[in-house]
């Protein structure tokens, strides 16, 4: 029974956390959002996890390192020096940071990699993902992370190769291209499709989440997984074993 | 058993005329392309299909009057002047102008347009389609096709309300959007989908097209219904009695 | 503002009504279970919505006959009697009674009956449903629904041409058939797919739920609409207007 | 420029192998059917591809083996002793026997099995397919493959597991299982796709086939990837390096 403190508990992703908690059978240590004391409940737990905002995770890191307990990193807009700062974190302990923290989205990834290494270039790469109407940025950013997947399968960079946003007279398709498309609309939680096409056949990787729990459930699997890592940096591959 | 006059029978679509019209038990009447004798043709024909270009549509019109015969023309980049000139022709013989003879697309539009006009604004449209990677433009015409059977369900302006290459910060998705994404890959032959998409539930209506004969299929279809039918314009909707 | 009151109200749809309500600004003007007063429920409300058992079908309608209110039936298992019930009471008000709330669902029944008339017995029809793996029978009352709607639609009875299970050496498919597939697995709300195969040519159609509130969200679209209506027995394709 | 004779060359893959062969810029060494010399085929091929029946495999093996060429058996139907025959050959030259010789389809697999292995049993696996309607066998052999891979990736074997033809009351989902559902219609060449599905999240992995070219281009990569092998029994893994 892992003993596990949230940072972050007042917003959705905050209760979802606390549903998962339960429902995997651990403990919740204790929650803080903004002003909370971090040292407090670090030294109540046996884990942390942080789904708030960048601006506190330094002080966040520095409470982890004190109480001496691992941390999952869920946070998403890290710059630079937040990175820098989880590397130094994970000298002392146990980090996983993420920007997805579902499993299937990072087997997916995993997968992606695989297909585009093995299949190589003269099968195209396209990347669909549909969210709901509220959604204010595109591609998503698992869509993003899907295609640094495949641009590493085939030992690329996504930046060189993006396509995105066709509309018009685009010419035909650029060799090597990796094409992304978002649809929106309605309520959906997320849907991703990843497509290689062929000549004359297609492979399509696809996951798609019925409701955000998905992340909370990862995140707990995470941090139950990390109570037990010597000191370093993690990604969910490494929960997966992948 | 119905002569069935080719105009255009030297290209892809012209052999895949031929091929239909025997499929089907019909006869080839013959058929010509750049510098052909159409009066001839029309004369020895009950019905005339056109798939070659707008240039020398016109004199293809005056053909089929002249003989009294009915005609499909599946000749695309119309201007004003052509369809002016069909109008003229109509007054004469039966004449069907579409620029898609599938009947599965055809119907598709019906359908979409009943779903638009059912579900109301609340429902968020999106269309997207895939095609092979040498396709030059986007979204297809097929696609822009089935946004106006989605506006015109609405009772609105497609032109008005059209969403497409989303990339990078969009904000969240208009009101009343009809959203439009174009996918390129590998030899795909042709593939749509209309999601409509409301509070926790979707509808996706889509088609697929396994090779280019649909659109041949379609068109021999829509000759033979032609020839029993009296002066005017039609539309593939008509064939299917839509 | 429209008061519903509700039969059955202790379970999961009952909650997901009271939900749908409070969100459709209508108001909730009490809810029974087993055992409660409907005589006094029906003479406090608008409406009455049932989602519980047949057992108390009959004692029910003769509360809405009493106060002269409608009822939306949703109560599934009901045998020829009740359905005689529902038709004596639908001389005194108005009820509608349907196996499937959602307009989704509706509409896409509405959808598939269209295109299986206007097809025609040349495309194969195709229905795959998918749901959570606690589902205890197969194909789903909603695949059935949508084969009858096919079947419908091209002038046949279902009984007659249903192929399901398919397995082992099963030989060509029948003319004229209409296909069932049943998936199970996770927590999947219901995915149903009808797919029309022709001639080198698909459409498909496709309802998903992303979760149950669809069905209280539909059953309250009902309620709200049968308030207006003369007594008679109605179905949700009068609601859609279809 | 491979010198690739076909034993099996007057049937539909025959002609599909002639054609890979000369789009792929190899060379046809010659082909035979039915009581062709396959010894003088042998000896003027650089690697022999089998797709003909069981009946002549060993006289076929005993070829290749007197002209030390390699040789890709794509027969299907096999019994033991075929199998044993194989073993025998490849001590003294490079033999690749495999029911699927499409790349996209070998890769299908792994990806299946990897992700069912990394998911484990708490993912319920499902796998759907769909043929034309001339199609006399259920499931399809390609999603039995693919049933395998994803029974070897949790490490129990598919017949103890298998879930198939579901209709009627089928009670819940067997823990464990490896469901199968086969739908038919029209003249769809073959489509897979493997479902895993887990607590509110689905990863679907799909193949889809345009047109049968694709398993006679696969076989004339294997055979130009095999004339470089040492004596051996190998499998498409191999070709794709998996």
């Amino acid at each position: 029974m892992t003993r596990i403190g949230i940072i972050g508990d007042q917003g959705a992703m905050g209760a979802a956390l606390v549903q998962a908690i339960e429902a995997d059978g651990h403990t919740l240590a204790g929650g803080i959002d903004k002003g909370g004391d971090v040292a407090k409940l670090a030294d109540a737990s046996d884990v942390l996890v942080d789904f708030s905002s960048p601006h506190g995770l330094e002080a966040t890191l520095h409470a982890a390192i004190g109480a001496g307990v691992p941390i999952v990193v869920g946070t998403t807009g890290l710059a630079e020096r937040h990175h820098d700062a989880i590397d130094a974190a994970a000298r002392a302990v146990a980090v996983l940071q993420t920007g997805n923290t579902s499993l299937g989205v990072t087997l997916l990834a995993h997968l992606v990699r695989e297909a585009a290494s093995r299949l190589g270039p003269d099968w195209d790469v396209e990347i669909v993902e549909m969210h709901h109407r509220r959604k204010v940025d595109a591609p998503s950013g698992t869509a993003l992370l899907l295609g640094e997947a495949a641009a590493a399968g085939r030992g690329i960079t996504l930046g060189d190769h993006r396509e995105s946003g066709r509309d018009g007279q685009t010419g035909a398709r650029s060799e090597g291209a990796i094409g992304f498309a978002a649809l929106r609309g309605g309520t959906v939680t997320g849907e991703h499709s990843v497509i290689l096409a062929g000549e004359e056949e297609r492979l399509t990787l696809s996951h798609s989440a019925e409701n955000r729990s998905i992340f909370a459930r990862g995140a707990v699997k995470a941090a139950q997984w990390l109570t037990g890592q010597p000191s370093g940096r993690y990604t969910m591959n490494d929960v997966l074993d992948l």
